[in-house]
């Protein structure tokens, strides 16, 4: 604690630390812990699913067909934050620590995740690094930060708990690992409530897959999506088996395998990743067409339908 | 509220109701809900299905290599209860009450899970039904239960959260829906600590899991068991990997396809279901061997080695 108390002195002397969150401080602690989070290249994309798949697990799609976090119950919002903490422990092979969660560096860092952003810190991080975490999944956004818990970054008041906040003032000594950056993101979440509403009520299982191929077209369907709307572990069996459904109107469901990569690179498209679909009405045209991406499908050449053009039966596509 | 109080004349003038457990009540939604749940032929099995599932999500061993729910947090414990909430309403397509957790057989029923079987029940369940679940990962053993809380089943005292518990002599009325049934076994749970131990500091996963194919002989390795060993998402392919590891050792690591499901029979073992492995040592024996199973693979016979004999490399064996 004698460190801590030094500091408390300086601050307190008038000598406020500068807040621009780099790390020319005097923390070695904090500077090694975020230069070990630094040397990892795909740092974001790492959090980013990190907090893609604590939420998605929480939410349990397969099971309640939820999708927004705000239908969570109270346990289990709780728990929201003891399952980041367990993803990122294992998407870092980080180890325990002997008081804190994380042994990072040879430093004690403590876990924290929070939705609004709002951390409830407890007594027992003082002194201690905190690896400060947050999600919005309606944003599509996340941030990352490590701060160092010190009397003076803590509001005063304390919860039932026995826990506080970090002061307005202090959340500019965050030193962040990642601001505003990309969570992957929630397909359902960013739907009109009118499509969501118009899937939800399809029918079956497959019917509600067939909805969602219809609606929501040219951007790629990932398995969680699936399964949410499905309630089903065999969502994706479900979008494979709505190829036959949609045929007829036109719709073919591309996915990973044989001819789909080609189709959807011909045409512009993402090309869908393994456990990925990508819905898409086709519609023939002239062999010189020019302007528009084609792609050649048994022998005829077909574009992206726009509206307005007749509805044809899908050819033979090998998925 | 009359009807709760007519019987609670009843029970108070000393004409207590028999506390046999059976459904011969006057408590006609009771004997409903009881009726529906009975329809099912594989109900103890579904059951225990969704406890394991629950348990095992929550011990998220893949990630946390944990396996005993004492080692889980008070977050965790808690949220437990709700995940088990989840999981029955999806294994029982069962839909949400209008206050309580379900609707069954058109009667309203709260669902109350409960590690010990004192479970909690809140103020709001009073005069309705209640799914009393508990299960038992030591003993391989669960409870489901249904009650109609009045206040003559409850205990006086109430926790913080305004909860108690239901008597002693209360428990009696219980019906029981499954009593000690019996829940899918916890491999790892099940083994003396000097061999987890062993298992735990063999070194790599693919080490663990070549570990654990050692000691772990002749019952069947389930997904759950090798991913929490392996820490690893593909913990059924360190399995398969450990075919050629032990492959000297005379172990050989039989599986759901080609020859695996024959030798098993053969040799009088349990045939291993499709994602699960046995692991059994191997030996020659002379073709007129008698009074112990054998099988041929390649032109010579083979039986589950007995300790003492000798050690010889497993002969080629189509997985």
């Amino acid at each position: 604690m004698g460190d801590t108390s030094t500091l408390f002195e300086l601050v307190a002397g008038g000598t406020p630390r500068p807040g621009q969150g780099g790390t020319g401080s005097v923390d070695q602690g904090l500077d090694e812990v975020v230069a070990w989070f630094r040397g990892h290249e795909d740092l974001e994309a790492r959090f980013g699913s990190i907090f893609r798949q604590s939420l998605d697990e929480v939410l349990d799609g397969q099971r309640t067909g939820r999708f927004d976090i705000a239908g969570l119950a109270k346990t289990e919002k709780t728990y929201l934050g003891t399952k980041v903490e367990i993803v990122t422990r294992a998407g870092f092979e980080l180890h325990y620590g002997a008081k804190m969660d994380y042994e990072v560096a040879g430093h004690e860092i403590d876990a924290k995740f929070s939705i609004t952003g709002t951390w409830a810190i407890p007594t027992e991080a003082m002194g201690h690094l905190c690896l400060l975490m947050s999600a919005d999944d309606h944003k599509s956004a996340f941030d990352v930060g490590v701060i160092r818990i010190r009397p003076e970054v803590l509001n005063r008041g304390r919860n039932k708990d026995g826990k506080t906040t970090i002061t307005k003032q202090a959340r500019g000594s965050i030193v962040w690992l990642a601001r505003n950056a990309s969570l992957p993101r929630n397909l359902l979440l960013s739907l009109p409530q009118s499509t969501v509403d118009r899937i939800r009520s399809a029918g079956s299982g497959q019917q509600r897959i067939n909805e969602l191929l219809r609606c929501v077209q040219g951007c790629p369907i990932d398995r969680n999506t699936a399964v949410t709307v499905a309630q089903q572990k065999d969502g994706l069996k479900r979008c494979r088996d709505a190829r036959r459904h949609l045929r007829k109107e036109g719709i073919a469901v591309l996915g990973h395998q044989n001819d789909s990569p080609k189709i959807a690179s011909a045409l512009g498209l993402p090309v869908p990743e393994k456990g990925t679909f990508l819905s898409i009405r086709l519609v023939k045209v002239a062999d010189d067409t020019d302007g528009r991406p084609v792609v050649e499908i048994s022998g005829d050449h077909y574009a992206v339908s726009r509206p307005g053009e007749p509805v044809e039966p899908v050819p033979d596509i090998r998925y």
